[in-house]
């Protein structure tokens, strides 16, 4: 997307997605915008100071001359989020309206489940002028089968994406109709994604990816050896029927 | 995947993701690899001496230096596609069993739609002490939606990636189950997929992506105006409830 606006008086918003967590599979583009833009915009968790993709990116900045906000992100879909997207806006229309360029960076790619695509909500209802750039990313999906060796989908299948188990029900429709299925940040839903694998006869079909590309990775393909131990944010699960 | 073999007199077997079109979509270490690898491996059609993976890196090759093997590949599941590709395996097997590191370029990402997958499966068969090792790539899928300034998914939503229209039953379940479908490739289905759109109530939800990130690239918000002569292969719609 590049909606040009008014360029010459504000700042440039980019999305950048800057890849799984390997901070080799960021795209040169992204490595060219991170290098070049005074602001740099980061997601975290409002119980940790931590950002996961600041992580990723921060050999590549240089933090002397680079500004860094890191902005608060609510866990869930909660009651204050609104509010918060839109305080994030103001904090970045601020930059924007000063003639700044900024990147907003999230892990994998900005427009799958990621928090960028609240804050482009915010910016783009809040500042409809602003030229924005969205530069995408490689997605943990990719990553995860890149780690696995193991094909997403060939010729003629179909995938399904979903960001956690439902119940048994959903997966069952999912198993029925569709090739493979991704079950995106199992962390919390781990245990019950198993069990319901075992209901359906596919305990020997899923392929567990923790922290794909990045020194920590581990690729489980004996489901029954992980628990509760095992649950990471960063993890997905990959089912091939 | 990294399957460590006897890696000291064979040469390592890549997969390489090469993005969706925009040179400067690689990542760096597909950069690295692809300039450091004595053979480039890419598929052609059979109708066609062209690569699109190819011209996405030439810019990044010293066609002087490297060796391009351009690997003919069947457009569809043909009964003689098994026989292309342990043909293909074995091309890019002798170069391995001389200890060079082969580099099999495909455009997007190489578990995602990929000819990769059956060469993987060649070599990988065929040649089982090799190291293979996989690139991630960004895909179509997300360059598409970043061209388009859609979000694919966002928390709590599910993502179906169909590569073709199948007929409108498919699309109807897909609909009713999924907050967002991707259509691959609709080059030869555009139409009847757009018909069925209209017949499911989904006219005006339906964005049409040509060429993300080329030169190229066309984002065509009213499907009425599509007609048989936006056909094109590197097109996907996608259809948001």
């Amino acid at each position: 997307m590049s909606t040009t606006g008014n360029s010459t008086n504000l700042g440039c918003f980019y999305g950048v997605g800057v890849g799984p967590g390997d901070p080799e599979l960021l795209t040169l583009k992204a490595l060219r915008i991170l290098q070049d833009v005074p602001v740099i915009c980061t997601p975290r968790s409002e119980t940790s100071q931590e950002s996961y993709a600041l992580d990723i990116v921060r050999e590549y900045l240089d933090e002397q001359k680079q500004e860094i906000i890191r902005i608060p992100f609510p866990i869930d879909d909660e009651a204050g989020a609104a509010a918060v997207w839109r305080n994030a806006a103001d904090t970045i229309g601020g930059h924007l309206t000063q003639g700044k360029d900024v990147a907003f960076i999230t892990e994998g790619d900005p427009m799958l489940y990621s928090t960028f695509s609240y804050v482009l909500d915010s910016i783009t209802s809040g500042y409809p002028e602003v030229t924005v750039e969205i530069i995408p990313g490689v997605s943990s999906v990719m990553a995860a089968a890149a780690s696995a060796g193991v094909p997403l989908v060939t010729h003629g299948q179909r995938l399904v994406i979903l960001p956690a188990v439902y119940g048994i029900d959903d997966l069952s429709e999912a198993i029925a109709n569709y090739d493979t299925i991704v079950l995106m940040k199992v962390n919390r839903t781990l245990l019950q994604a198993l069990a319901n694998l075992e209901q359906l006869g596919l305990a020997g079909k899923g392929i567990y990816v923790r922290r794909a590309s990045t020194a920590r990775e581990e690729v489980v393909r004996d489901l029954s050896t992980l628990s509760e131990e095992d649950l990471d944010y960063f993890s997905l699960l990959i089912i091939k029927r």
